[in-house]
Parts: structure tokens; sequence; C-alpha cells
């Protein structure tokens, strides 16, 4: 048993859970709405987070300790008190970023030397050093330094990449447990959740899942997925690994996805989720409804007096209409990304109440069927 | 003793009252919160404006026409009802756009022909059409069409252009009066203020200001300033044009100003404000203390943990610190202009109701004193 997670209900794989933190319970199936830079694109605040139902917020560790730095948030009281948060904070360990956005990357034992994306200097990040700026940021739960390699790289080179994942993996454990005994360390009970790799291998993934599980860590994740493999080769790792991990621990399926994908995924015994669409979507004006996306530029909302969906209960649907976002959108006006934004936040946490509703009432499979049916409408 | 605007007590020529209108009161001095295109700059929503006290927001009416088109907002009910506002609104006339924004325009006594801004269209704007536009988008308070010449410009023109104005201001009235009958007007009671012109020339000023009142209109505007005259010009223009207007009506000082010029118009007997520089600086990150403005992008705010003023109690000091602001910022994070926008916003509108209250109780002139000694500190 986990002294952290706790399953009230089971319905094939799909698990209705509360994970225990030092910043309060998580319900899950959960959404953790993205901040990166410590806020939600679009002008959205953790004021505002609270309003739409988000329980956790994800902040991106290597855009942090680039700007502003992870030493200034510390000295300012760690990133609760700076984003001014209480409630559960997910950091990643900038191992996605550092291959995605960083340029010159050269990959060692000890780390990744890159350079920044804002200033262009020369920063060494290794697993110790990714955990140490997780540490003073004092998330509640920090990720652990892994590569994710692409989906088409080759099976020898995976192969050695999830080796050293899993050695990385037992330094981020260790740094953890020595901070967590150092006097400024700001939060000294923060979590570390491991992270499976092994590209599309299932032999990999499961030896690498068999490896980290013995790890006995609060949670693990699924890295490398939605980078470029399809939605059922993704499927099929979910699957495959799902019976090598602890089955008391969460499952948290990184940087995904679609609410299609959501559904699928909590099926196949997933926990937790993130995803930039819904904000992403939201600036541009693509919003998600029970009948599918709208895309609020089209000509046909511009006398639409109707919410962008009746009966939703966001900030943007309680007070205003298709015709008036969509203006705000064509006039560039700040206040239509926000609002769309808002919905589509408050869209995937409610869907993620619901989900937990639907499990607790036995009922998640005809849930599934029901919300995936209507969503394909339009 | 007009039907609309009651003065409640006078200190010297400032004046403390109330302006009735079919969307509630309006207590003055008041400043009005500038929406150009149906939204505050910022991604700040009318649900916002409530909660940083704004009495009266204010739209333009050439965005408006250009973009999404009046007819549009009339078919879906007006302005008010667009934005979601039920609080009074005041539209410009467009005359001020017209003149600065537009493209290839040509003056005649009918009225100014022109190029959208937008899509480049060709627009043909008179007294008429300016009234039609703004019956159209229903606000509270319409403004007469009128010619905003330059501060630079010769009295030969200035002479002609007054005149013009002022018959342009007899048509805006006899349109609104025909319009008022329509069965298909929104507001049937919308009201029209007169605009003295006369740029720095205090006899065509005076004479203006003279015929213009006889028309018996519920408010009367003085336009034409803050366009390049000094503020000693700008005060020396109010302080000799008040006396020939009907001191039972309200003034309004259009697009006026920094927070001492408030002061300084207010003491000259002036009742409504409106001006950009709150949204706009708040944009930049410059942000409106008692103890003088300050800019956020400055690294002494680098680590700092106070909000942007101690006691204020707008949505970014209660809940943000400076550190955290300055952060998102210089991350180009939208919700750094957010916070700054509201913050101005809400240090205007304090302002306003302090200035009532110190009218209330009689002490307009050391209050005045107090809040300029305090601002000029920084």
């Amino acid at each position: 048993m986990s002294e952290h997670f706790q399953i009230l209900k089971k319905e094939g794989k799909a698990k209705r859970g509360i994970f225990h933190t030092p910043h309060g319970d998580i319900e899950t199936p959960v959404f953790m709405n993205v901040g990166t830079a410590a806020a939600i694109k679009g002008a959205v605040s953790t004021v505002d987070l609270k309003e739409i139902g988000c329980q956790v917020e994800l902040s991106n560790t290597y855009h942090l300790h680039v700007r502003p730095g992870d030493e200034l948030i510390h000295d300012l009281g760690g990133l609760h008190k700076f984003m001014n948060w209480d409630r559960p904070i997910l950091t990643d360990s900038g191992g996605f970023q550092v291959f995605s956005l960083a340029s010159l990357r050269s990959i060692k034992e000890e780390g990744v030397e890159f350079r920044s994306h804002v200033d262009g200097r020369r920063i060494f990040m290794g697993p110790e050093e990714s955990i140490r700026i997780q540490s003073n940021l004092a998330s509640t739960i920090a990720m652990a330094f892994d590569e994710c390699p692409s989906s088409r790289a080759e099976k020898s080179y995976v192969e050695k990449s999830a080796d050293r994942t899993y050695r990385w993996l037992i330094r981020c454990k260790e740094e953890l447990k020595r901070l967590s005994e150092c006097e400024d360390t700001i939060n000294k009970e923060q979590m570390l959740f491991g992270i499976n790799q092994g590209a599309v291998f299932p032999e990999i993934r499961i030896d690498h899942a068999k490896r980290i599980s013995e790890l006995d860590l609060p949670g693990y994740a699924i890295g490398g997925l939605a980078v470029g493999e399809t939605h059922e080769e993704m499927y099929g790792i979910i699957e495959e690994t799902v019976p090598f991990r602890p089955d008391d621990r969460p499952v948290y399926l990184m940087g995904v996805g679609t609410p299609a994908n959501i559904l699928e995924a909590v099926e196949r015994g997933v926990d937790f989720f993130d995803c930039v669409y819904p904000s992403r979507n939201g600036r541009h004006g693509h919003v998600y409804t029970n009948r599918g996306k709208l895309n609020l530029f089209n000509q046909k909302y511009e006398k639409d007096p109707a919410p962008i969906e009746e009966g939703c209960h966001c900030p943007a649907c309680t007070h205003y209409s298709r015709a008036y976002i969509r203006h705000l959108l064509k006039a560039g006006e700040m206040l239509g990304m926000r609002l769309c934004v808002l919905h589509n936040l408050y869209f995937y946490n409610t869907m993620m109440a619901e989900i937990r509703e639907a499990l607790d009432e036995g009922r998640f499979a005809s849930y599934k069927k029901a919300k995936l049916d209507g969503m394909s409408i339009s």
C-alpha cells in the first residue's frame, strides 16, 4: 500500500483515487493545468484557476530556471508563494525542454550541456541539477530528469538512453533525499515521480518499467509519448507497460492530450494528465464543447448570441456570447484569448470531474461512450 | 435646473454631483474606463470592471463601426448586451479617430470621407451618420460629431472649423431627436453631449461655448485639448471657458489625463474624464501609486515581495507581488499586463472616489495638495 495514493474504486483498469500531498489532496483522475513560466498563457491567474476547478498547477523547470531563475524563486519562498497558489504544483524535470527547445546540446553520463533559448548562455543540467532546481522551486511533485528520445530513434540508441535514464533516476532519488535533510529546503516532503521511457519498443518499455518500479517512488509517469507516434501506438504502449508498474501508485501520462486521448487513457489505468492543448487552442479561438470543437473565427458565429456552450458555468459562458468573443478575437483583443482559455481549461477540469463521478458510480464505460459520441458530432 | 444633473456640494468651482441616466446614476467627478473596441485592452472584462469600481465604460464609435459593425451590435441588442455591461456607456462620436487614425480624409460641410484603418474601404461620416451609429450602439451618452483641429492650426482655420462643428451639433441634435421616435431604436432616451472646440484661442472657445450652451443639452464636453498644447495652456482654457457654459450641466474634459491633470481640472469645475493612460501605461508595466509611478521592468523590483502598493485592494495587489508581476512582464506573459491594467484602473477609480469623499466633506483643497505632494515623491 502506498502512503500517498488511496484507490477508492476501480472499473476495469480505470481507477478513482485520492493522492495525498503536503499541499492538499488530489482527486484522481486529474488534469493538471499548464502554467509554463509560472503563469497560464492567456492572462489566466491562480485566482482564476480556483474558479475553473484546477486542482494541480504544472510549471516548467527549464523555463523557470532560465527566467526568472530558481534561486530567485527560492529566495521569495518557493513557487507556491511566488504564484500565490496553495494547492499542489508539479514541476517537470526540464529534460523534455532541454531536448526540444535548447540548441547545441551534448549528452553525457553526467547530464546535458546546452544553450538557453532566451540568452544563449551555456547551461549544464543533469539529474542533480534538475532536482536542485525543482527543490528551489519547492513544487509538490518533482519529476525525474530523463532523456526523451525521438519516436523515430534506433532501437540500440533507445536501449542505451533508457539505461541512462534509469541511472539518472537513482541519482535524482538520492539528490532529493539529501536535499530533504537540508535546512534551507522549502518543501522537505517534496515527492519524486519516476518516468518510464523506451520509445515505441515494448521490451525496452517493460524492462525499464520493471526496474524503476523497484525504486518505491510515490508515482510513475509514462514519458516520451505524444511525440510523433500514432494514437494506436500510444494506447498500445500504455496497455503493455501498465501491468509492469506497481498498481498502488498513480500513473501520469505526460503531455497528453485530447479529450478522447484522456478518456482512452483513463480506461487503460492512467491517473494524471497534462497538456497545452486547452490553453494553446483557446489562444487561437478553438474551443471545446460536448458537441465537438468550434473555431470561433468562423463567420457563422458573427451574430450568434449563444454562449460557447449552453449550460456551461465557466466565466466565459456565464457572461459572454460567441458573437462577442469572436469580435474580440478578430479585433486582436487579449480578452478574447483569455475567455477562450478559461472556457477550455474549465471544459477539461469539468470532464475530469465527470470522469471521477462516473467512476464513483460504476458507469465510466457508458459515460466514456456517450462523451465520445457527443464530441464527434461536429 | 437640469433634469439629469444634481449638484450635491461645491467647493470653489469643484462640484460633487450625481448624473441620472437610464442605465443608473453616475457619481461625479467620474473617470470613465476606456474600452475602445468594446473591451478594455489588457484582457479586462466587464465583470472585472465591476470589481475595480468602474461606473462608466467608454467605447469608440469609429472602431466599432469598422469592426464588428454597429448594425451587428444593434441586431444583437446594443452595446450593453454585447459587452454584458448594465451601467452607463459613453460613446465618442468618431470625429477624433477620423481625424487622427483614418487616411485620405476630405472634410466638407456634409461630413468627412476617409478610408478605414482596418481594410482601407471608403467611409463617409457626418453628424447624422455618427449619431445613427451611436444610436445603433445604444450607448447611454452619445457625443456630438466634431472636428478636432490641431493645436498648431491657424486661427482663421480654427474659426471656420468651430463654426462648422456648431452647425454639426445642431444636426446631431436633430438626428438624435428623430431616432428617439423610431421604433427600432434601442435606447430612446440616449443623451447627447455637445463639444466645445476652438483650439487654444480663448475668443473662439468662449464664443463657441456660449452658442452650444443655448442648445440645452444634458452635458458639455471640452474637446481638442491634450493634443499637443502645454498643461498650463490646457488649464487656462478650462478656466476661461467654464464660466460660459451652463453651470447646472456636467463638464467632460475629453481624453485627459494624468492623476495631476484630473485633480487640477476637478478644481476648475470638470466632472467627467476619460483617458487611455492607465490601460496603456499598465500594458507597459508602468503602474500608479500614491508615491508616484513605478516601472516594474526596473531591476530593483526583481526580488520585491511587496504588492505594487501596500494597502491597495485591487485584484493585483491583493494577490501578487511586484517580483511576480515583473517576472510576468519580462517573460511576455499576458497576465502581467492584465494585472498592471487592473491596478491602474483601480487606482484611477479609487482616486475619483477619494475626490468625491473629499468634496462631500468640504476638504478637496487639502486632499488635492496631499495627493499631489505624495505622488511627486518618486
